[in-house]
């Protein structure tokens, strides 16, 4: 049912694609179980690790003029490049590009036509230039025309065997570490976490409990149509290639006020896309926290911005505008390198 | 800031909408707390009390071949005719009617527009005949053009104001208890209960955690199009009269996949409407349970189908071929009139 295909071709392309050199994979701890002492032990001293201790006593201490009743915790994480690695691609590009080759026997008229033709030649060039039209059309055919629930099995089925081209892994190895720890405080403290992407919701639904302990009715993101349809007597929903809804930039405040109805406590973000999250989030009364990593590890993971001068990239970008409104609204930043003494988790984990 | 309107015009218009004839209000009760022997004292003896708690025990019991675990409990409730009066019109519709006749001085336009006029005359033959798009050119009117955070104030502001023209009580008085004691039986075994209905999701989310115990998350339904927007540097949410997600028929099986992700295992309908969420539940794996509330009852409340040979309706049909798929699927109809000892809960109670 699966036929072979030629997953290095496409690896390997996509590897050129990396704007940045590769870097060390140095540090790899296994996930810990915050302590009393220290719920975020992979967080070093300094203001990042101080304003998330600080805020979730502000809004969970009775006494405080700031508590928020346990209903109204809620905490919204970006994923691709705040809770795992996004480059050289968004995990869920390198699931399309995977499928993709995976289809293509079955689809001899692909050799022929753009942009498939340009994946499956592994043209790192071509594809590196794809309109936004063109990630759409790979992005039909490989996310449309099958029921949810067949998508859901592919997604798991690809899972174990996606492989990041720059550190080698499946796309859930590279979860970090720190961000488990802060979802699991949070958690330990009443909130509800929340992922809003500009991925796929019904792609990051599959396995977000596992990787994240955040339950399918918490991952909001963005979808396409989806169409009730009896078949053989049964109802199925049908995946259509046609947009929904797209829950990026204002698109993750309004997502938000759709499926939650309430304003978070807390969000996490690192890119330009998540700047009307932060804003929407920070802007609520009382005691809010926006925060935004910022990819400057060049060692243990990778170096990006372009703020504060890092190398540039169009994947995940974090502006200097950004880093300029962060500083306006009190934002904090989070480096890697100085904040983190781990970055990843090393493994799926389960999380309670 | 809020004008004097002539609501007794617009309130006799209504009245004259009803289809039946004005139906007695004999029993008010106060809502009761599940007791241990009886978790749904509102409920006669009979073959729909006895299936939601075979259901119940068949789901919640570890030792049970069908046993759910906890995070997979899902229960789906329509809100109109279901856990609400309907008649004369939705309570939404009565809304959007009240607001036209506040709104009216600031728009002397509309005396001589329809479908406006009509509704500022009280010329209920006229609004019977309403089209979807003349209904829809009021709710665009009176549900759009505000912040988020404005439309629910107005809403809030209304709803102890309001007054169901047949019964003469506000909206919120004429939930119906037994209904308000199987939420209460569901959340104590486990369960979750959601809300999915065809009326407007941020009209349902300002009462229904007072009205219901369901918080804002857990409120699923029809919405309009909103734009993020930057008004004197704070961000707001502003209603575009713009069809965004219409939660009626297969859109409830799809808002559900959408929203949660998750099938239900017990959901509660009325109309025609809820036919695919019943479908989309009762089709599933393992125990399942799909109910429909049939309004035979013209001494306590209202009585039409025209399923059974009851007077028909065009508000929350109950139609005989929505009858024989429930009886094909064995799905269980809740006759108001033989299963239920108590209709209303009296008052709008603070569940847990």
């Amino acid at each position: 049912m699966r036929p072979n295909i030629n997953r290095r071709v496409l690896l390997s392309a996509l590897t050129a694609l990396a704007i940045l050199s590769s870097p060390l994979l140095t540090v790899s701890a296994l996930a810990q179980t915050p302590s009393a002492s220290d719920p975020l032990p992979s967080w070093n001293d300094g203001r990042a690790k101080q304003a998330i201790l600080d805020f979730v006593k502000a809004t969970t201490d009775e006494s405080s003029p700031t508590f928020v009743p346990l209903e109204d915790r809620i905490a919204t994480f970006d994923q691709d490049g705040t809770t795992w690695v996004s480059h050289p691609l968004y995990g869920q590009a390198l699931f399309a590009l995977d499928r993709l080759a995976e289809m293509a026997p079955k689809h001899p008229e692909w050799r022929n036509s753009k942009p498939f033709k340009s994946v499956l030649d592994g043209d790192h060039e071509a594809m590196a230039k794809f309109s936004e039209k063109e990630w759409f059309e790979i992005v039909a055919v490989t996310h449309a025309g099958m029921s949810s629930t067949d998508f859901a099995a592919i997604v798991a089925d690809w899972l174990p065997k996606s492989s990041n081209p720059v550190f080698k892994r499946p796309v859930t190895d590279l979860v970090y570490q720190p961000m488990i720890e802060v979802m699991n405080y949070l958690r330990a403290n009443g909130f509800r976490t929340y992922i809003v992407t500009g991925g796929g919701q019904d792609f990051v639904r599959v396995y977000s409990k596992q990787v994240y302990g955040i339950p399918p009715e918490q991952v909001i993101g963005s979808s396409i149509v989806t169409k009730y349809e009896m078949v053989n007597g049964k109802p199925l929903l049908m995946r259509d290639p046609k947009l929904f809804f797209n829950d990026d930039f204002d698109g993750k405040a309004i997502g938000i006020n759709l499926f939650i109805g309430k304003r978070p406590q807390i969000a996490f973000g690192n890119s330009d896309g998540d700047k009307e999250m932060l804003q929407w989030t920070t802007e609520g009364d009382g005691r809010r926290l926006g925060l935004l990593v910022l990819h400057d590890d060049a060692e243990r993971e990778l170096a990006y911005g372009p703020a504060n001068g890092l190398p540039d990239t169009t994947v995940g970008t974090f502006s200097q505008a950004l880093m300029d409104t962060a500083n306006k609204s009190g934002w904090t930043v989070i480096s890697m390198k100085n904040d983190w003494n781990t970055i990843f988790a090393g493994g799926i984990k389960e999380a309670e």
